[in-house]
């Protein structure tokens, strides 16, 4: 860790003095005992801070469970339970759960050399290699670590989780996924119902709702976002009366410098509307929806105007294993000679030294946890892109007292995910002590009938396999956009204003050789311009409206046209349902660009389908152009 | 329904008029269409009343999400989704989800005849007779209600729950559970992740936070429930700020006369406490820790208070099918020409006429919603005591418009229960088209490999089998508690003051022929009272502590003596684990009488366990009543 001492160091003088003088006139933080921590690689590192005063009213009443103190008596050997108010498993109607699963190396982890448009169908309903896994009745294991069976994951149990997943999870998160977390004794853990509960858990924690018939201004919190996000983060937060402040974007993601970016947003904040910003949500990885992934350097800067300011982080990241490195390099071709902050993009990988035990996992733009000296960090996972979004199952990092608090709202409210999830998904990759004795039966619908678990190998070789399927899936839809984004043609005969080859979004098309060649006499008129995502699983499409005919002849405006155009594509012969730009403006409809995007994923069609889907958008497209008006129940005042 | 119709009629003028009139007023609900609603049973029912004023600001706040409007693009045949974000199945690495369950009628439904203190640990263990049952990756149908597979289970769904499972419930609510709910087009339904969420998310909606630091005393919600109540329903309204205001019970429930009892509460309300309450918390079938059922005249008598002052109604009842015939034999038997308030238990089944299509349902003391005209019940239901509790799934019941806003809590939060539970307990009621073909394979543990799923009559033939196998733990249980809650000894021998035969606790023990017959020089010391649970899976027992030694000759206190006997019975040879009273003080202490309570449970051990269970703690009391001190650690002012 010795390498990135001085990175972070670098970063302490501007953290935030009223938060470091508060937490030393407390004395509640000493510092940090330099010999005590020491290890070969360590540097010095602090527990984290404390940051109660964040909390909500609600979340700071909670108290613990007092069921707790009773633990101890469950331990007794032989004693009869009559306090629990619990029934017996011998009334659970289920004596087993099975099921038929993959094994971790079903879809091939090499990401493709050079994107194809070949119909892959034969790999859609592919179901080898595959295995047989059984959850008993009653597992011979005493340890709860290990035992996975029907009597523990289909009774009631801890918050926390189910004690071999929630181990399983935790080990991963704290050894492999964030194995530098800066500081002391590292982040904590808790299950959740998916990322969408541990998102509305932790706003129930850290915001109180504002009232506007019964509360001063002043007192209205706020939660700063993306310019485009996912709106159901939007929907969360907007019915507790929140200020929801949008700061710009640029290809990497939240924009820190100009007008609108964070350092904008903080230092002249407007505080008539409310207090400043205690939070920020955010998707660093396959930004939903633009596809952004947030590099290393960007994030220490604002990471740092988080600590100024006192914010804390939510990090959701579904995304966070679809990386695409070849995007990257795509960007780069395409834009060669422009757009200078890609040049930023150059991830600095694993920050802090500490192997994560796995090439592709250290191959991964990290966290902000990785940079959370401060412990301001709280991150939402799902496995919802991992295993299925039907799960609904996730889990949230965090430093130990936010994740406390995430424990007793969970008490009163979940409880604990589902336990026919946490058994299944608990044995696909652990394993039950059955799979050791090689009891039960044997279903293979592959060929070897291999019946050992995932473990942690597995399920990170999942992971590279999922990648990599994704990443085909992306490349085969930005291939063909790429291909389709301009119509060619002569100049005299064209039907709008276009633009000359040479001058089309400042780009050289030296690629496009075969209609291209200097001929000064061929116009291309460019329908939409977009990039390679590098992550996740969106292409984030801005139209070009004003190439359109009708919008210099006729003055329909880019609103008017996004409408037409989205009903057009859903028509035959295209049928293409694409999700309009509006629908990721948290600021409804105060920002004028939002129309002009639209949102194409690449994830929900089988994956011989996703060439047709795109061939659609850009055949409508094209078609679209070629218009000359607009129809009655089209371009209307009706709102997408 | 012709029958009840001058029972319900009686209630109108009772409504509270000030709703009444801001209805009318509003012309939102006219008056019933008498001549259309008319059937050969109906008289006249109106739409359930406009309750949106009890809706907390940020359950007002909320909207429809914006996807809706695009499902019927979703339709368009052939349509290429590019606008959802969500992954293709191929990528989910279950095959199948299979399961071996339970037939329906795998435990016997009479309910003993007479207790049996036989050790029955034959049954405890038995997995037959059994069937297994497969989820396929794709079913055939393309009908959404009928329709189960890991395709739809395991992807995003509605918040309403999964359209099968969702449409079982909702028919099994509506058609068997509350066939007469007196509102036109009667409660609809939403999925939850157990009672515990539903419940959670019922505060949410309408319950707003009070901060002492912010807010006024006089905008203080509050909240009424029984004077011994579940915690857990405490510990979620607590961190809100509530007041909760507990309200007396007897043998019945919840009290209405006498002071604390409801109508005292009510009718004195001290504004200085904050508002009255608009929220009523109630466990009417097996309270938990009392084991009471509330009969329907007094159902009559509370809803009609609750018109009077505008309260909503919010039925937990998760034992609501472990209803026993036989404790009220037991007990009239038991307090035969004293307790006069229990003469009132005749309950007057099935209300309204309509009767479920089940004998075992129609048995059963209905629901408030079965009396609840305004449409102020909400009530909350859990497969925890009829499947498993790890299921953490269950529904809630109310009147659409309450029902509407729960769902949009649910679309930010839970979004839907787990579709691995879903799936697996659509599959079990249900069954999948595949067990039509009788494709698949087919393991049976029990001797005919019956694939038919339970459909409604299997699972009110499970319930049944559940009710008669907790009724019969209920016997063993209490004929021993019964056997053994005096002591007999020579009056001139007695370390205590005891309590002559003929006037212990104003009965005439006249079963107790073995050891009675009148010869008064024999003196009874009784150890505790208790009533045969008349539902659920609680014995709430009351100690006589002030037949201890200790507590005359001593003057140790009744709070002492019961932390010093929860110890004792810890300890061998007893090692009973009990909860103690206090743990379901609402009041924090302020319940005098809640040390003087143990609760006993029959549910958590296995079958054959429940006798020595019993034993333990009669031999543990007996024990105790024994004892000339108490030790240091025993009886200090350690809180249980």
């Amino acid at each position: 860790m010795g390498a990135n001492k001085y990175a972070i160091g670098s970063l302490i003088p501007m953290l935030s003095s009223s938060c470091r003088l508060r937490d030393q006139q407390d004395g509640k933080h000493p510092e940090p005992k330099q010999e005590k921590d020491k290890t070969p690689q360590s540097y010095s590192i602090s527990p984290p801070l404390d940051l109660s005063h964040h909390f909500s009213v609600s979340a700071r009443n909670r108290v613990a469970s007092n069921v707790k103190k009773f633990y101890k008596y469950f331990a007794i050997p032989g004693i009869h339970n009559l306090a629990g108010g619990l029934p017996h498993s011998s009334y659970f109607p289920y004596d087993t759960l099975e099921a038929t699963v993959a094994l971790p190396n079903r879809f091939d982890q090499n990401p493709p050399k050079k994107a194809s448009n070949k119909n892959n169908n034969d790999q859609t309903n592919d179901t080898s290699p595959a295995t047989h896994l059984t959850v008993p009745r009653e597992s011979a294991s005493t340890d709860p670590l290990t035992r996975i069976d029907l009597t523990t994951a289909l009774q009631y149990g801890t918050a926390e989780g189910y004690p071999p997943l929630l181990s399983f999870v935790r080990q991963f998160v704290r050894e492999n996924l964030h194995p530098n977390v800066p500081y002391t004794d590292g982040p904590e853990v808790v299950l959740t119902c998916g990322a969408t509960d541990g998102f509305s858990k932790t706003i129930e924690a850290l915001t109180n709702v504002w009232d506007e018939e019964r509360d001063w201004v002043r007192n209205r919190e706020g939660i700063l976002c993306e310019e485009f996000v996912y709106m159901n983060a939007i929907q969360t937060v907007r019915p507790r009366g929140l200020n929801v402040i949008a700061v710009g974007m640029d290809n990497e993601g939240m924009r820190i410098e100009g007008q609108g970016g964070l350092k904008d947003v903080l230092e002249n904040w407007d505080f008539s509307r409310g207090r400043r910003p205690h939070l920020m949500y955010t998707v660093t990885i396959g930004q939903n929806p633009t596809g952004s992934v947030l590099p290393v350097p960007r994030r220490r800067e604002i990471y740092a105007l988080c600590q100024k300011y006192d914010i804390i982080i939510v990090e959701d990241d579904p995304y966070w294993h679809l990386q695409y490195p070849s995007a990257r390099q795509q960007l780069q071709s395409h834009f060669r000679g422009g757009q200078p902050d890609l040049q930023n993009g150059k991830c600095n990988y694993n920050v802090h030294g500490k192997p994560s035990g796995y090439p592709f996992l250290d191959s991964l733009v990290p966290s902000y946890l990785s940079i959370d000296t401060d412990g301001r960090v709280l991150r939402l996972d799902t496995f919802s892109k991992s295993i299925a979004p039907g799960c609904r199952l996730g889990w949230l990092t965090a430093q130990p007292k936010i994740v406390e608090r995430i424990v007793f709202i969970t008490e009163t409210s979940t409880q604990q995910p589902s336990g026919f999830v946490q058994a299944m998904v608990a044995s696909l990759i652990m394993g039950s002590d059955q799979d050791a004795h090689s009891q039960g039966q044997v279903m293979t619908a592959g060929d070897d009938g291999d019946r050992r678990p995932w473990k942690t190998d597995g399920w990170v070789r999942w992971l590279e396999g999922l990648r990599a399927g994704y990443e085909k899936r992306m490349q085969v839809m930005c291939t063909i956009l790429e291909e389709g984004r301009e119509v060619i043609g002569h100049s005299k005969n064209a039907l709008s204003p276009s633009i000359s080859s040479s001058s089309s979004d400042g780009e050289e098309n030296e690629d496009d050789d075969d209609e291209d060649d200097d001929w000064h006499l061929l116009t291309k008129t460019p329908l939409y311009t977009f990039q390679f995502p590098r992550g996740g699983m969106f292409v984030w499409v801005r139209m070009c409206f004003e190439t359109h005919p009708l919008w210099s002849r006729e003055g329909v405006s880019a609103e008017q046209l996004s409408i037409a155009l989205w009903k057009h594509l859903t028509r035959k012969p295209f049928l293409c349902l694409v999700a309009p730009g509006q629908m990721f403006d948290p600021t409804r409809g105060g920002n004028g660009e939002a129309c002009r995007f639209f949102r194409l994923c690449f994830a929900p069609m089988a994956e011989g389908d996703v060439e047709a889907a795109a061939k659609g958008f850009v055949e409508g497209c094209k078609d679209f152009w070629r218009r000359g008006s607009l129809e009655e129940d089209e371009g209307g005042e009706e709102e997408l």
